[in-house]
């Protein structure tokens, strides 16, 4: 196992849930996220099902993925929004799905709540994408 | 290693930096990110130098750590922020460490890029923190 087995099991994430989209592929994923991203549910666990409670429909959320179809070995890219010309630059400047710990944050709104899951609108996310983490949006995300 | 171990490999986070604040402790931590939160360090490990190109000063930036003091099996906690007599609420719906997914989401703007690292405004993480990613805030992540 190695000493750092350890340390390894305490990075290790362990999904709440799963994207359902009709976004199935990283070449339909829209090139501006609020322009046409689909409505889309979160399938949640059972075993998270409590972590829930208290999420309302109309609030705003952010949905934190797990990018699995990303390349982790890139740092640098051309990106992808602006000037074909443009020179590549690091991924930290940029909100590619590739990189290092390929993390989506996704803004959205709750649309429904429902047994099989929570209905968001603009989900930028392919069918299938890991669910980590949701959070409300507060005030100073958008302030400051 | 079991029949799962590519999945546990493919779900490992492997940190590109570290904090360095003076706040040291938990309870040091402020209670209202934005009042009070100290200017910090982004110490970057050598290897994901490359990463950080392009990224200039008085951006702003999403830095997402990975919160290491947090308990991880904790699906419901009463909102600190709020009445004390508030009832108990899924973590989900709070912005708790205390979650299954231990990620932390800290708007900040970069005041120094030098050799040592990237120098923020107001980080609300706590020295030692592991960096998961850092990325542009992005027009729509305010406006919608």
């Amino acid at each position: 196992m190695g000493p750092d087995m350890s340390e390894r099991d305490s990075y290790f994430l362990n999904p709440v849930g799963v994207v359902r989209s009709a976004l199935k592929r990283r070449e339909d994923a829209p090139r501006q996220p609020f322009d046409s991203a689909p409505e889309a549910w979160l399938e949640i666990k059972p075993q998270f099902a409590e972590a829930f409670e208290g999420i309302e429909v109309g609030s705003d959320i952010m949905v934190l993925t797990w990018l699995h179809m990303a390349k982790r070995d890139v740092l640098k890219v051309r990106p992808r929004r602006i000037d074909p010309n443009a020179d590549i630059t690091g991924v930290f400047a940029t909100r590619s799905p590739d990189r290092p710990n390929p993390i989506g944050i996704h803004r959205t709104t709750i649309l429904a709540v429902e047994s099989r899951g929570i209905k968001v609108a603009h989900l930028e996310a392919l069918d299938g994408t890991p669910i980590l983490d949701i959070k409300p949006v507060l005030p100073e995300m958008q302030e400051s």
